[in-house]
């Protein structure tokens, strides 16, 4: 199948094929549909998860929560045990597995967060005539840890993890006034320019993903990013907690139209 | 102290006041800042609460969330039993009591949950030259019970509470524009003309507050209402509850300009 192929699929097409057996990447899969990052954890964490992501929005953008023991809702009509490329999963912040399908693991009492993903609001600025030059060049997005904390929640605590992407000087007010407008995928820039003043001494080694493309004229800017809840997993150490593999996000029946901010 | 006066006090000079005696409604109160609705339920029914409010960002829009049993946050520096002008207190669903400050009542176990009010909103609408008939005649919004249902979450389920303002027909679509870039005080009106259709039988006689004033012209605008939480808990029932009076609302230092999309 081209990638051709993989844009113009609906989510169920697509999470049919996922679950068929496919396990690379998502990006540029289901065109107009969000896609999402996935961190389940135990209802006895639930809360604390919920109130981490109400204080930090931008690194947590929560679009949906399932019940607990729940596999699917009304925004991921889908199994998420399957449905999704590749899982990792987390023994008191160990990772311990990475599984293609977690039916087996399930447990009653998890409950599936899924937070935006930096796809919808690539796919924005593309259009916007501002190259991802990741993308072009067939890399992931470069990922940093960085010295901003997050406003800690109960058992949870973690610094922001971001993502780099070089934007020229006289596109970066295009770029922050885009993403702005998408709030539910991480939205504005937190950091233009120097890495050094949020903790990241060397731009060419990021912690995740491959190294950056920075052309001529070309500044960092960095967003937040949807590894962070799984760097607060790895810090706060939960019993047990299941995410997705980088990249192989849950492809959700929200359509990015309604993540835009009018 | 005059109207004037309460509309340039900071929120913690007007916390101060309203902890010292004072019983009205903040209407008009501390220009720029944000009011908010307050509901608090044990830590057992929190995340029931917080998923309730995730699923229904119109009715509940989350503006903080305390830590279990703390009586401050970052976004409210006052102390929640106190700082309120009078409070409503819930046994299973059952309105047990109206008090002034509930210290006494107050538990370890607690969490507080700010919703965004329709303060906000009606003053971006008035500064737009859109009357608020209601603030004119000196009277509070009218709220109904309506057919929408909320989508439950765990012990919580809810029919929508509405206010309705009415507005002349060719304001009716800045209205709408305005108020869309208030997600995070109820955002764009629900419904708009028709009250019978989300089962509102007689307008001239609202569920909670005064009869409406409508001009010829106008058409009935209808809003998400920040006490769709209270009629939540009386139709769930959770075994305990704190809630503010009507009108009589919690001053965050939440600055209004913030709550604005971009």
């Amino acid at each position: 199948m081209t990638l051709e192929t993989w844009r113009s699929l609906t989510p169920e097409q697509a999470r049919r094929r996922l679950r068929d057996g496919y396990t690379g990447t998502t990006s540029g899969w289901c065109d107009g549909w969000a896609q999402a990052n996935l961190l389940a954890v135990p209802r006895e964490q639930a809360f604390d998860l919920m109130l981490f992501a109400q204080r930090n929005p931008k690194a947590c953008p929560l679009l949906d929560v399932f019940d607990p023991g729940a596999r699917s809702s009304a925004r991921f009509q889908g199994d998420i045990t399957t449905d999704l490329p590749a899982y990792r999963v987390y023994e008191r912040g160990e990772l311990v597995a990475e599984k293609t399908e977690v039916t087996g693991l399930w447990r009653d009492d998890l409950v599936a967060f899924l937070f935006g993903c930096s796809f919808s609001f690539e796919r924005a600025l593309t259009e916007a005539g501002i190259e991802m030059r990741h993308t072009t060049a067939g890399r992931t997005v470069p990922m940093y840890r960085t010295t901003i904390a997050c406003e800690p929640a109960g058992v949870f605590s973690s610094s922001m993890v971001v993502s780099m992407r070089g934007v020229p000087a006289s596109r970066v007010p295009d770029a922050v006034r885009i993403c702005a407008r998408y709030p539910a995928v991480h939205g504005a820039p937190v950091h233009i320019g120097d890495p050094a003043s949020i903790g990241i001494t060397d731009l060419d080694t990021p912690d995740w993903g491959d190294p950056p493309v920075l052309r001529d004229g070309d500044v960092p800017v960095f967003w937040a990013c949807g590894v962070t809840p799984q760097a607060m997993v790895m810090e706060s150490r939960p019993e047990f907690a299941i995410a997705h593999a980088p990249g192989r996000m849950a492809i959700t029946d929200i359509r990015e139209a309604d993540l835009i901010t009018p």
